[in-house]
């Protein structure tokens, strides 16, 4: 049996989910379609809608299906661009995003956009830099709800004060695919952005279904045009099982399955801790779902691919930076030189336990005995 | 038991390509990622693509997954468009194309684009019209494979040869949706267009996947920015299942599939035909597939309401335009207002049986007893 503790990048999809899910692929019917197949796909989407709106504190008609985070994003930022003044071309974000929210502003920047990082050292924005930053000018301020390779739980509350003091007007644009369910304060942390960013398959849930909230008041232009689905926002057939799975996914995550998340990180820490030379890298908020260590002595690829001959798995850094080199997020973080070259992601989920703690940790040690040569 | 002659709108995942997707789900590991479940997942994508590929005509560094023929679409004219020249914004298109292009198109034309719409009068792309319309201001010409209401199959190659014979050097875009492995000449007409958008629930695949081919040679950006998947062309976490499930539907479609629909659509005809003062709304190219009549003396939606009463599911246009009232595509097809307002869509898959072909044209005549009106 293998040991995944990658679950930061994707996470297999769960037995109450699959069940879900494979149940909701016999609603056949085309939601748009005027017939009784049609208003039964209707109807169960609709269900999803009112649960997810529900766990994520919005309104379901501030709730909009899409096919990923990525998708999300990129409907968020783009659109609200297209909606802001010449004038008003300056995008903020901090400098440790996703690459799915840092790629499009580039491309933002290619078209004029004036670009501003914020520092996010040890895990925490850098509020006096953000302060600065924040004017007319300022279209769009990208702050993520939680790294995807620290765990940092950012100050989104902070954020919008901020803005709101400043009364600069800027769209807070929130990427929450992390946070989503994986703190007990989710709806409070999500209801500071104007629009937020979500996904299901960080929850268990298949690939292929995400949503963007889109907070009342805000006008977005869609991004992908059509048949004019999702009221308009997003075009294409709706994913009636994967809304399904996605919303059965999330109503799963209670607080009970974080305290078996917390008591295997627990676990992991405490070994680690003994076997001494271990980096933790931990911002003082965090998610428990996400351990960033410093394996000091061994490369973080020749650990992550010994570990995988085990079928243990685990990553560098995020999988959507795999084979760009050396994580430009945990340089932001703060990491020097050795520290970087160690790190290694655990991404936990409810479903891991401590027994494989204890397995991955045993690995961990193995291999840097055997191959450690930093 | 339900029985769905909506086929054109979606498909029932069929068990094959289930038990395919089901499979495909527990390759959990995500496909970027550098250890052993990670590559589990990139290969079972691979042989997909590979598949697919084959089955479509292309190499398979043409062919990218997106979440479905609407963002292939939109990935193709958007992108196509802003690589042009300003001088270069004149985008032709059909009169009876998907929302999926009309909508991009009229975004585009929002912002500065000509546009010229092609008569298809009976079925035919009108290419006297389309010669006229090309020429060195022309950047884009769109037309669609298969049309989604009535079935016609249009002159792909014979476009091409157009647009190669005047020079012009525009870009053809090909919505083939409706027309992946629904004719036996797929390969050959895809082969045709520069860009091909497919999608996989029309074939019996769930939702939540479709693709996009570029033939060698096109530049194209992406139009979903973040992770770099399918080789920078379309981020976002890779919906393995999805692509799995795909290549098995496709597979699935075989000539013997095709001549089980043409049994059941022969059936269907001969029984209106004896059942009179039906009129047929079939173009002398078209798939079998897709069959459009006009049942005169009802409406469309007293029909189709009736219908769906008894579990009989068809549709009076394409469910992404259900709700928009009088069909355009049938307009532009020829149809009077007596044909247009009795008019009904039936999707034929190789999963319908003769037998449904009678209980569907009972339901219809009965229904037209019962409460036709006009």
């Amino acid at each position: 049996m293998a040991v995944y503790f990658d679950n930061a990048a994707t996470t297999p999809v769960s037995d109450g989910v699959k069940e879900a899910f494979i149940s909701a692929l016999s609603l056949y019917g085309n939601p748009s379609s005027l017939h009784g197949a049609g208003s039964a796909a209707r109807n169960a989407m609709e269900q999803a809608r009112h649960t997810l709106a529900s766990l994520a504190g919005c309104k379901e008609e501030e709730f909009y299906f899409t096919a990923s985070g990525t998708e999300a994003n990129n409907t968020a930022i783009f659109g609200i661009m297209a909606r802001k003044a010449k004038q008003c071309r300056r995008v903020v974000l901090t400098d440790s995003e996703h690459p799915s929210v840092t790629e499009c502003v580039r491309a933002l920047e290619k078209n004029g956009a004036r670009v501003v990082l914020i520092p996010t050292k040890g895990g925490a924005v850098d509020m006096g830099t953000l302060e600065k930053a924040l004017s007319k000018k300022t279209a769009l301020v990208c702050v993520m709800a939680v790294n995807n390779e620290t765990g940092a739980l950012y100050d989104l509350k902070g954020v919008r004060s901020l803005i709101d003091k400043t009364g600069c007007g800027a769209h807070l644009h929130c990427d929450a695919v992390q946070a989503f369910m994986k703190t007990p304060g989710t709806k409070r942390l999500l209801r500071s952005a104007d629009t937020v960013a979500l996904s299901a398959h960080k929850l268990h849930a298949p690939r292929g279904i995400g949503a963007l909230i889109v907070k009342n008041g805000v006008s977005l232009p869609p991004y992908l045009y059509g048949g004019g689905q999702e009221r308009g926002m997003r075009s294409g057939t709706e994913n009636v099982a994967g809304a399904v799975a996605f919303a059965t996914a999330a109503s799963e995550y209670t607080e009970e399955k974080l305290a078996t998340v917390s008591a295997v990180r627990n676990r992991i820490i405490d070994n680690l801790q003994k076997a001494g030379n271990v980096g933790f890298n931990i911002p003082a908020e965090h998610i428990e779902g996400i351990l960033n260590i410093s394996l000091y002595g061994i490369k973080s690829e020749t650990a992550l691919n010994c570990l995988s001959t085990e079928g243990i798995y685990i990553s560098a850094s995020s999988a959507c930076s795999a084979r760009k080199g050396v994580s430009s997020v945990l340089t932001a973080y703060g990491l020097e030189r050795e520290g970087l070259l160690s790190a290694l992601r655990i991404g936990i989920s409810p479903y891991n336990t401590v027994e494989e703690a204890d397995a991955l940790c045993d690995a961990l040690i193995r291999a840097r005995e055997r191959y450690g040569r930093i």
